[in-house]
Protein backbone atom coordinates (compact mmCIF):
# COMPACT_ATOMS: atom_id res chain seq x y z
CA UNK A 1 0.00 0.00 0.00
CA UNK A 2 1.38 3.40 -1.06
CA UNK A 3 1.85 6.01 1.81
CA UNK A 4 -1.91 8.37 2.70
CA UNK A 5 -1.96 11.44 3.46
CA UNK A 6 -4.57 10.91 6.14
CA UNK A 7 -3.18 7.99 7.15
CA UNK A 8 0.04 9.43 8.04
CA UNK A 9 -1.48 12.82 9.24
CA UNK A 10 -3.81 14.57 11.30
CA UNK A 11 -4.85 17.03 8.44
CA UNK A 12 -4.95 20.36 10.33
CA UNK A 13 -6.07 21.06 13.76
CA UNK A 14 -7.64 18.50 15.79
CA UNK A 15 -10.95 20.14 16.96
CA UNK A 16 -13.17 16.60 17.58
CA UNK A 17 -12.25 12.97 17.62
CA UNK A 18 -13.79 9.61 17.78
CA UNK A 19 -12.75 6.03 16.86
CA UNK A 20 -14.97 6.25 13.39
CA UNK A 21 -13.32 9.76 12.33
CA UNK A 22 -12.12 12.87 13.00
CA UNK A 23 -12.91 17.03 12.41
CA UNK A 24 -9.89 19.07 11.48
CA UNK A 25 -9.56 22.57 11.03
CA UNK A 26 -7.50 23.34 7.67
CA UNK A 27 -5.07 25.68 7.82
CA UNK A 28 -5.81 27.42 4.95
CA UNK A 29 -5.62 31.18 4.73
CA UNK A 30 -8.41 32.16 2.45
CA UNK A 31 -10.84 29.72 3.78
CA UNK A 32 -10.86 30.14 7.93
CA UNK A 33 -13.63 27.99 9.35
CA UNK A 34 -12.69 25.29 6.76
CA UNK A 35 -13.06 21.97 8.33
CA UNK A 36 -12.35 18.30 7.39
CA UNK A 37 -14.27 15.15 8.47
CA UNK A 38 -11.78 12.77 7.99
CA UNK A 39 -12.57 8.81 8.64
CA UNK A 40 -9.84 7.12 11.01
CA UNK A 41 -9.46 4.73 8.54
CA UNK A 42 -7.70 3.84 5.29
CA UNK A 43 -10.86 3.04 2.74
CA UNK A 44 -11.65 4.91 -0.29
CA UNK A 45 -15.20 5.43 -0.94
CA UNK A 46 -18.34 6.48 1.53
CA UNK A 47 -20.08 3.25 0.10
CA UNK A 48 -17.14 0.69 1.33
CA UNK A 49 -18.27 1.84 4.97
CA UNK A 50 -20.98 -0.41 6.45
CA UNK A 51 -24.44 1.11 6.63
CA UNK A 52 -24.37 2.42 10.48
CA UNK A 53 -21.11 3.81 9.73
CA UNK A 54 -22.08 5.84 6.71
CA UNK A 55 -25.24 7.27 8.54
CA UNK A 56 -22.86 8.33 11.92
CA UNK A 57 -20.26 9.64 9.94
CA UNK A 58 -23.08 12.08 7.56
CA UNK A 59 -24.31 13.06 11.27
CA UNK A 60 -20.93 13.98 12.11
CA UNK A 61 -20.17 16.02 8.65
CA UNK A 62 -23.64 17.69 9.35
CA UNK A 63 -23.29 18.46 13.00
CA UNK A 64 -20.17 20.12 11.46
CA UNK A 65 -22.14 22.05 8.94
CA UNK A 66 -23.92 23.44 11.71
CA UNK A 67 -21.64 24.67 13.88
CA UNK A 68 -19.45 26.50 10.60
CA UNK A 69 -23.07 28.16 9.76
CA UNK A 70 -22.93 28.83 13.69
CA UNK A 71 -20.07 30.50 13.73
CA UNK A 72 -18.84 31.92 10.22
CA UNK A 73 -22.20 33.18 9.05
CA UNK A 74 -21.83 32.49 5.42
CA UNK A 75 -23.93 32.69 2.32
CA UNK A 76 -22.95 29.13 1.69
CA UNK A 77 -22.04 25.91 2.88
CA UNK A 78 -20.08 23.43 0.35
CA UNK A 79 -20.08 20.14 1.02
CA UNK A 80 -17.69 17.55 -1.07
CA UNK A 81 -15.85 14.46 -0.61
CA UNK A 82 -13.57 14.24 -4.30
CA UNK A 83 -10.29 12.00 -2.62
CA UNK A 84 -8.82 11.87 -6.16
CA UNK A 85 -5.16 12.42 -4.84
CA UNK A 86 -6.08 11.08 -1.69
CA UNK A 87 -8.04 8.38 -1.87
CA UNK A 88 -8.64 7.97 2.09
CA UNK A 89 -12.61 8.94 2.97
CA UNK A 90 -12.88 13.01 4.02
CA UNK A 91 -15.61 15.60 3.49
CA UNK A 92 -14.36 18.96 3.07
CA UNK A 93 -17.46 21.40 5.22
CA UNK A 94 -16.60 24.62 3.33
CA UNK A 95 -18.22 28.38 4.70
CA UNK A 96 -18.34 30.49 1.11
CA UNK A 97 -19.10 33.87 1.26
CA UNK A 98 -19.74 36.08 -2.05
CA UNK A 99 -16.32 37.96 -1.58
CA UNK A 100 -14.14 35.22 -0.83
CA UNK A 101 -11.41 33.96 -3.60
CA UNK A 102 -13.20 31.92 -5.82
CA UNK A 103 -17.61 32.76 -5.46
CA UNK A 104 -19.12 31.26 -7.10
CA UNK A 105 -16.77 28.86 -8.09
CA UNK A 106 -15.89 26.35 -6.16
CA UNK A 107 -12.75 26.47 -4.33
CA UNK A 108 -11.08 24.21 -6.82
CA UNK A 109 -11.82 26.35 -9.96
CA UNK A 110 -10.44 29.73 -11.02
CA UNK A 111 -10.10 32.37 -8.34
CA UNK A 112 -12.18 35.41 -8.84
CA UNK A 113 -10.65 38.00 -6.88
CA UNK A 114 -7.74 38.29 -3.86
CA UNK A 115 -10.98 37.35 -1.90
CA UNK A 116 -11.90 39.39 1.79
CA UNK A 117 -9.59 38.31 4.42
CA UNK A 118 -11.47 36.79 7.80
CA UNK A 119 -10.64 35.38 11.14
CA UNK A 120 -12.00 31.95 12.85
CA UNK A 121 -12.58 31.91 16.61
CA UNK A 122 -11.21 28.15 17.22
CA UNK A 123 -12.73 28.17 20.80
CA UNK A 124 -15.97 29.54 19.58
CA UNK A 125 -15.81 26.67 16.64
CA UNK A 126 -15.23 23.97 19.51
CA UNK A 127 -17.83 25.19 21.25
CA UNK A 128 -20.47 25.07 18.69
CA UNK A 129 -19.33 22.26 17.03
CA UNK A 130 -19.85 20.04 20.82
CA UNK A 131 -23.62 21.86 21.03
CA UNK A 132 -23.94 20.63 17.31
CA UNK A 133 -22.93 16.79 17.87
CA UNK A 134 -24.29 16.40 21.88
CA UNK A 135 -27.74 16.84 19.58
CA UNK A 136 -26.94 15.09 16.27
CA UNK B 1 -37.60 35.68 -4.33
CA UNK B 2 -35.65 34.95 -7.46
CA UNK B 3 -35.98 32.49 -10.23
CA UNK B 4 -34.40 29.01 -9.36
CA UNK B 5 -33.25 26.73 -12.07
CA UNK B 6 -33.75 23.57 -9.88
CA UNK B 7 -37.51 25.39 -8.94
CA UNK B 8 -38.20 25.27 -13.22
CA UNK B 9 -36.09 22.74 -14.70
CA UNK B 10 -35.96 18.52 -14.08
CA UNK B 11 -32.43 19.06 -14.46
CA UNK B 12 -31.46 16.33 -16.67
CA UNK B 13 -32.68 12.94 -17.32
CA UNK B 14 -35.28 11.71 -14.90
CA UNK B 15 -34.09 8.38 -13.61
CA UNK B 16 -36.42 8.43 -10.63
CA UNK B 17 -38.38 10.07 -8.23
CA UNK B 18 -40.15 10.72 -4.88
CA UNK B 19 -42.12 13.12 -2.64
CA UNK B 20 -38.36 14.32 -0.85
CA UNK B 21 -36.24 14.52 -3.76
CA UNK B 22 -35.27 12.97 -7.62
CA UNK B 23 -32.20 12.13 -9.26
CA UNK B 24 -31.44 12.96 -12.74
CA UNK B 25 -28.65 11.59 -15.41
CA UNK B 26 -26.51 15.03 -16.42
CA UNK B 27 -26.21 15.42 -20.05
CA UNK B 28 -22.32 15.98 -19.55
CA UNK B 29 -20.18 14.30 -22.35
CA UNK B 30 -17.15 14.38 -20.63
CA UNK B 31 -18.69 12.89 -17.75
CA UNK B 32 -20.97 9.81 -18.41
CA UNK B 33 -23.08 8.44 -15.43
CA UNK B 34 -23.02 12.06 -14.16
CA UNK B 35 -26.20 11.77 -12.22
CA UNK B 36 -27.61 14.88 -9.59
CA UNK B 37 -30.11 13.71 -6.61
CA UNK B 38 -31.76 17.16 -6.26
CA UNK B 39 -34.04 18.17 -3.23
CA UNK B 40 -37.99 18.60 -4.65
CA UNK B 41 -38.20 21.98 -3.01
CA UNK B 42 -36.57 24.84 -2.88
CA UNK B 43 -34.19 24.44 0.61
CA UNK B 44 -30.57 26.05 0.33
CA UNK B 45 -28.58 24.13 3.12
CA UNK B 46 -28.84 20.32 4.23
CA UNK B 47 -28.93 21.70 7.63
CA UNK B 48 -32.49 23.35 6.56
CA UNK B 49 -33.79 20.02 6.08
CA UNK B 50 -35.27 18.16 8.88
CA UNK B 51 -33.44 15.27 10.64
CA UNK B 52 -35.83 12.56 8.61
CA UNK B 53 -34.82 13.89 5.46
CA UNK B 54 -31.07 14.64 5.67
CA UNK B 55 -31.35 11.24 6.57
CA UNK B 56 -33.27 10.17 4.29
CA UNK B 57 -31.30 12.11 1.32
CA UNK B 58 -27.83 11.02 1.99
CA UNK B 59 -29.42 7.16 1.48
CA UNK B 60 -30.88 8.09 -2.07
CA UNK B 61 -27.68 9.79 -2.53
CA UNK B 62 -25.17 6.94 -1.60
CA UNK B 63 -27.60 4.46 -3.29
CA UNK B 64 -26.73 7.02 -6.46
CA UNK B 65 -23.08 6.14 -5.70
CA UNK B 66 -24.00 2.35 -5.21
CA UNK B 67 -25.54 2.47 -8.63
CA UNK B 68 -23.21 4.32 -10.26
CA UNK B 69 -20.04 2.42 -9.44
CA UNK B 70 -21.73 -0.81 -10.29
CA UNK B 71 -22.24 0.54 -13.68
CA UNK B 72 -19.30 2.94 -14.72
CA UNK B 73 -16.78 0.82 -12.18
CA UNK B 74 -14.85 4.13 -11.64
CA UNK B 75 -11.75 4.93 -10.49
CA UNK B 76 -13.26 7.21 -7.88
CA UNK B 77 -16.43 8.64 -7.05
CA UNK B 78 -16.61 12.62 -6.11
CA UNK B 79 -19.70 13.53 -4.28
CA UNK B 80 -20.64 17.54 -3.68
CA UNK B 81 -23.00 20.02 -2.57
CA UNK B 82 -22.05 23.54 -3.53
CA UNK B 83 -24.82 25.18 -4.86
CA UNK B 84 -22.69 28.90 -5.07
CA UNK B 85 -24.79 29.65 -8.51
CA UNK B 86 -28.00 27.68 -7.92
CA UNK B 87 -28.86 27.92 -4.02
CA UNK B 88 -31.33 24.88 -4.29
CA UNK B 89 -29.73 21.59 -2.47
CA UNK B 90 -28.26 19.22 -4.95
CA UNK B 91 -25.95 16.45 -5.03
CA UNK B 92 -23.20 16.00 -7.53
CA UNK B 93 -22.38 12.03 -7.93
CA UNK B 94 -19.51 12.26 -10.34
CA UNK B 95 -17.57 8.81 -11.63
CA UNK B 96 -14.32 9.73 -12.04
CA UNK B 97 -11.45 8.45 -13.91
CA UNK B 98 -7.80 8.53 -14.19
CA UNK B 99 -8.36 9.22 -17.86
CA UNK B 100 -11.03 11.91 -17.78
CA UNK B 101 -10.92 15.44 -18.72
CA UNK B 102 -9.96 17.04 -15.14
CA UNK B 103 -8.14 14.40 -13.12
CA UNK B 104 -6.92 14.47 -10.03
CA UNK B 105 -8.02 18.14 -10.15
CA UNK B 106 -12.03 18.22 -9.34
CA UNK B 107 -14.42 18.37 -11.91
CA UNK B 108 -14.79 22.24 -11.54
CA UNK B 109 -11.23 22.71 -11.75
CA UNK B 110 -8.38 23.15 -14.83
CA UNK B 111 -8.55 20.72 -17.39
CA UNK B 112 -5.50 17.85 -17.71
CA UNK B 113 -6.61 16.26 -21.13
CA UNK B 114 -8.85 16.18 -23.98
CA UNK B 115 -10.16 12.94 -21.55
CA UNK B 116 -11.23 9.52 -22.66
CA UNK B 117 -14.66 9.34 -24.16
CA UNK B 118 -17.00 6.80 -22.39
CA UNK B 119 -21.03 6.06 -22.75
CA UNK B 120 -23.73 5.09 -20.51
CA UNK B 121 -26.01 2.52 -20.48
CA UNK B 122 -29.33 4.34 -19.34
CA UNK B 123 -31.09 1.31 -19.39
CA UNK B 124 -28.64 -0.67 -17.24
CA UNK B 125 -28.10 2.66 -14.75
CA UNK B 126 -31.83 2.30 -13.90
CA UNK B 127 -31.61 -0.92 -13.04
CA UNK B 128 -29.12 -0.70 -11.15
CA UNK B 129 -30.71 2.17 -8.82
CA UNK B 130 -33.70 0.31 -8.71
CA UNK B 131 -32.10 -2.36 -6.92
CA UNK B 132 -29.68 -0.16 -5.09
CA UNK B 133 -32.82 2.10 -3.60
CA UNK B 134 -34.42 -1.14 -2.74
CA UNK B 135 -31.84 -1.81 -0.13
CA UNK B 136 -31.22 1.53 1.20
Amino acid sequence: MMACDLCDNVGGELLWNSTLCRIVLVNDPDYPGFCRVVLNRHIEEMTDLEAGERSLMMRVILATETAVREVMQPDKINLASLGNMTPHVHWHVIPRFRDDKHFPNAIWGEAQREGMQRTVDVAQLRGALEKALAQF
